[in-house]
């Protein structure tokens, strides 16, 4: 993609509200947009991540065999009623238009007009349960695993630290339903190591956390938390086989033995980029969810929930690699594959651009009229991985003059060795 | 994919309140699943066909030079007050949450605690308007284009025919941003060409239709009407050069001479699978986005707006591809290429699954173990366009029996000789 095409452009500030290093540099990259507290937009170059990112996820879960669906965001009052969701304080209400400003009659009017129908999906188990009971009659119909990636939003007192706490979000969330605990267990464990694939693929190390249910279940869970100075969790980890435990649960403290190993817990703050959840019958039994075994006894489905935020991995990604120039991208997850940049005004750079493109390298071209300075420094913002430059000097040694952006070491190499 | 693995089932029966085409054949076939009124949950199925539908819809709108981003659903009140559509009717009012249900106090209390703050975006001129005036100073950052596909929302009082007019539905829209008129002209005959192909991409003939500006505008706009007899809009065409016009604007009646050719004019009603707005200076206007001309002298942007439902256009393609026995998919846009049924209990049909797999071929294979007529029956109402019939028979001749969903013909091909 031509540079010049890209209607984003860098900044050399943000406001002062934007305190953490991922709403800085992806805002000063053109990465984002901040449309109101909490929501942003993601704009061309910070959507070519977030397709990075879903990618992995995908095809992690199409790998467990899960298959991808879409649910509304939209999710009426009895859905929530049933599990007693409703009234949680983290949705978003949803109300027919009320007219507010135009009311002159007494206020009582407001109230009857008021109807709170929906709540703006800030998680799914409700929905999918209900449509599972559509599907689900026997144990035949059992386990069976479907994800979607779509947003979710939560009513955020107070959002912060740019695409960590929000409340319009992306999120891919999986549910899982089984006949009975242990075949959740064994599920469970499957998207454990599906969950450290991906976080691996995305440059990150994630420790396995225990974890308390929150609104989810009654029983343990785990988080996915990746140590960072700006995360808001604290946890307890073993500076040796790194098992971990957040500090909400853990009666563990610093400097204690582990109970996995002989290592010693270390305390850290840390970013939760995934968590999962075994439900365990409480949806199932507050919407009715059965299947009979095979002996024609009903039962309640035994069910588990496994979400990754999106937006969240992006910022932590931010979080772990950047320097004082900006973000410095794990190639599987940055916008483009290379970044080339056309020093001097000469015609070379624009076919060496097509020749990439006819290769299938994902190029994003530095085609603009602006100074050597401006496109070195709007590179490493941005933060690509693979720069390129071509300049007369690049063009007389016969190639372009690579250079990785976590490293300063520069090596001309010939168009025919560029390859994907 | 194993059918076995699909969590939904086919099913004879729908609601009563079901009744288009549409919404009866998508939810027998277990494409979509109906949430509450005018909302539904796309289903594995229903999934991959929006999935065929947004690609055909990017690689139209990367080939006409546009990028993709993604923008909140949570639109702040201030945006939509600038340009007098917060209190259009249209849009579903978000608030925080107000404990209606626990409220003893005054009712008084109810009213300052009841804050209106985002309006679920129906449609994003505001946003993009917004976003846009961050980045544009010259003319030299114009023009561009950008799109996004994306959840949006209207607060309809009466939702019905499926998806065709729902509360929550999946849309592409695209804006464009020029210097003059003159350059908005231009690239709406571009998109108008990009929009047509989509369309014939999708197996669907859209006519080109002058139509009222509605919200968006006070000029002409265009309208891309698909003409079925469950279609809301009424519109006048010419029987031979296909030029049309929306009833609410047209001074034209049935039998009048075209206005382009010798032919006649003809009513129908039609579905509107797209619209594109030539929205001039009315958002920039209201949201004062400029630019700097040659001679350095400030200028409102002139800009542009295109929509296409995905539901809708998913809807629509059922609507005019089905029989007494279910859907008719255009290969385009069918969710699998190859509908894989196992007629007797043998091991050839997985190898032969497998082979496929390993072609790139996308087959949905239905290894159940249910009656043979259930199989064809499925088969049919899912509607795949390929279906082939793994049997004893088959394999006898050395191969599957092809048989294309829209014809009766069946011959065998050798399964080395099944490509893409």
């Amino acid at each position: 993609m031509r540079q010049s095409k890209l209607f984003t452009k860098t900044q050399k500030t943000v406001s002062a509200g934007e305190t953490s290093k991922n709403a800085q540099l992806l805002t000063r990259g053109g990465f984002i947009y901040k449309n109101s507290a909490g929501i942003y937009t993601y704009l061309p170059l910070g959507w070519r991540v977030i397709e990075k990112l879903s990618n992995i996820i995908r095809e992690e879960m199409n790998a467990i065999g899960s298959v991808e669906m879409f649910m509304p965001a939209l999710v009426s009052k009895e859905y929530l009623q049933a599990t007693d969701r409703w009234d949680k304080g983290v949705g978003f209400k949803v109300v027919s238009q009320t007219d507010l400003d135009k009311l002159q009659a007494p206020i009582r009017q407001l109230a009857d007009k008021l109807q709170e129908e929906y709540v703006l999906g800030w998680t799914h188990e409700e929905v999918i349960t209900v449509i599972a009971s559509n599907y689900v009659n026997s144990y035949r119909d059992l386990p069976f695993f479907t994800y979607q990636i779509q947003t979710k939003f939560r009513n955020e007192k107070r959002p912060k630290s740019g695409l960590l706490r929000g409340r319009e979000f992306m999120m891919k969330d999986l549910y899982s339903f089984h006949t009975d605990q242990k075949d959740l267990e064994c599920f469970y464990e499957v998207v454990k190591f599906a969950y450290l694939r991906i976080f691996e693929r995305c440059g990150l190390e994630a420790l396995y956390t225990l974890a308390a249910g929150g609104d989810f279940t009654e029983d343990y869970t785990h988080e996915f938390q990746v140590l960072a100075e700006v995360g808001e969790d604290s946890i307890l980890y073993c500076n040796k086989c790194k098992y971990a435990e957040n500090k909400e649960v853990s009666k563990l403290k610093t400097g204690d033995k582990c109970k996995e190993c002989n290592g010693k817990m270390q305390s850290a703050n840390s970013i939760e980029v995934g968590n999962i959840f075994p439900l365990g019958t409480k949806y199932s039994k507050a919407l009715n969810l059965k299947y009979k075994d095979e002996d024609g006894n009903e039962k309640q489905v035994v069910m588990g929930s496994y979400g990754i935020g999106l937006g969240r991995l992006m910022a932590t990604i931010v979080e772990k690699y950047n320097d004082d120039k900006g973000i410095i991208w794990p190639s599987s997850v940055a916008p483009f594959g290379m970044h080339l940049l056309s020093l001097d005004k000469n015609k070379d750079a624009d076919k060496i651009y097509q020749t990439l493109i006819e290769k299938g390298v994902q190029v994003l071209y530095d085609d603009r009229d602006v100074s050597v300075g401006e496109k070195f420094a709007d590179a490493d913002l941005i933060g690509i991985s693979m720069r390129a430059v071509v300049s007369e000097k690049s063009l007389k040694k016969g190639g372009v003059e690579i250079k990785m952006r976590d490293s300063d070491k520069e090596e001309i190499i010939k168009i025919d060795d560029l390859s994907k």
